[in-house]
């Protein structure tokens, strides 16, 4: 699973950033996630297949994390994409873009579907043959969700040893591989465990922005392997990141501490910050394992880091 | 007067263009003609004080002239701006960027003023100390208007010695500069253009796009000195400008040439060719003082221009 950072900014183009939007790659799955203004300009410049995307996410309808959408479709449908395109969102982005449309008098030449959410507690909403995908409840002041991106479990590696020390048929390895244990032919059981290999641990990403710390986000996360949670602030301006319904670095890291995870990547930073050096200073006082996301760069979701 | 390309393509982000928009600065005025997606940044790569701007002008509704106006007002919102802005455009304009707002919750610092305007005839809707703003009446299926710039009448300088030689006071000094003749004591008239230098040509700049080739657009940009014409395709195309109300570059340098036009700068192209020679050789055959439009150039209205 792959991450590419589209956009870490805040408030707007500033400091060289761009608006908030990711790349999320498994598999044959191509996601993206918020479309800031400016998103389409990002994917050209990293090369991304854009034209594979069936799913869109979106946190909230703050502008800074919608403005790009409109650009994007009316770009699909001039490509004449017949495909449809499937919207994840809170309640109101199908209103949203139709209203844009209609001032506009765009015809999108394919269909959407909106699936429109809530942020009271945490729903699967998507399954791919790989993946699925949650809604993580944010704290933004308006309706708000984080997206996590897991793994589903894949079928068990059965020790090669396994298969003729019990001579297993087919359809005994396939339930083997689906993690049954094995009856003997003298009521013997053979617990799954000693037949298979231990299962690879299931690989996932959590996007969370724009939130307030929240310890329903640690929750919602719990044990994910890469993180990405928003810091618009230093310790220097927590009471306007209060203020705001934003985080600090160090909040951040606090929220990737309770919720154990693998590593944490901080963004959608505030323009009055030429570098991150003082987000990832606070944050690694209370979490070892961060950094602060760069534009451009794709992370490897559970990759284990390089000393930094 | 001076006009900064920031957008040159039709369709998108494409070959390294940006969308629709131009900055058109004039002494003490600062103004935003068309705002597609990515305005904003491109706004801050070149450096421009766009806190100054208080006129924006919109030819028309289409995304790829609009969508980045709403970022550029959320920005100013951000910033606390408190002077007015004043937005002229074809009718919805005001229901737009209302919509907009509504959908994502923006309440904006400053007060818009809306000035929405027809395509049936040239109508003057602005004037500054220096300058006055008209509308031309462009065809591209819904409402949609080019903008004309136009330095207004300066005072006329008097030539040194009229000034001893007749003896003038400082009210008929007043009234020769402002173009009046001189009666003499003894009832003969001075003819104005005896006393004064011949005055400066008036420059201008018109701003076309998007249309299809318009008689009605000569006419209204008659002796323009700076004519930024759309020449969204080559004549290998021009079926396809003919079906969507666009033009090829030749027939933009057709309605240069009706103008009587100084100059004219080709631009909007679409995003299937790579480079603009084609447009500028076949608008050549028609019209020589072409050039395609680049990025990212400061073009001086009304300047000599070098052999090219």
């Amino acid at each position: 699973m792959w991450v590419r950072i589209l956009g870490n900014s805040s408030g707007g183009p500033f400091q060289g950033r761009h608006y908030s939007a990711q790349w999320v790659h498994n598999q044959r799955d191509y996601f993206l996630v918020d479309c800031g203004e400016g998103t389409q300009e990002q994917l050209y410049r990293y090369q991304l297949p854009v034209d594979r995307v069936n799913q869109i996410f979106i946190t909230h309808l703050h502008g800074d994390h919608v403005f790009g959408l409109f650009g994007l479709l009316t770009s699909y449908s001039l490509k004449g994409r017949q495909r449809p395109i499937q919207l994840y969102s809170p309640p109101g982005l199908s209103a949203f873009i139709q209203d844009v449309a209609r001032h506009c008098g765009i015809r999108f030449s394919f269909p959407m579907e909106f699936i429109e959410v809530g942020d009271e507690r945490p729903e699967k909403v998507f399954e791919s043959e790989t993946l699925e995908v949650s809604t993580v409840p944010l704290r933004h002041g308006t309706c708000c969700v984080g997206w996590l991106f897991r793994e589903k479990p894949r079928p068990l590696n059965i020790r090669p040893e396994s298969i003729e020390q019990y001579g297993l048929t087919f359809e005994q390895i396939r339930a083997v591989k689906a993690g049954a244990d094995l009856t003997l032919p003298d009521g013997r059981v053979v617990a799954n465990g000693a037949l298979t290999l231990p299962p690879k641990p299931l690989l996932s990403y959590a996007y969370c922005s724009d939130t307030a710390p929240s310890e329903a986000v640690a929750e919602a996360v719990c044990g994910v392997s890469l993180l990405y949670h928003e810091a618009t602030f230093t310790d220097e301006h927590i009471e306007e990141a209060a203020a705001a319904l934003h985080s600090t670095a160090r909040q951040a890291a606090e929220v990737a501490r309770t919720a154990q995870a693998g590593k944490l990547l901080l963004g959608h930073f505030s323009g009055r910050y030429a570098d991150t050096e003082q987000h990832v200073r606070q944050a690694r006082e209370v979490f070892p394992n961060v950094e602060a996301a760069v534009e451009g760069v794709e992370y490897a979701v559970g990759e284990p880091t390089e000393a930094v």
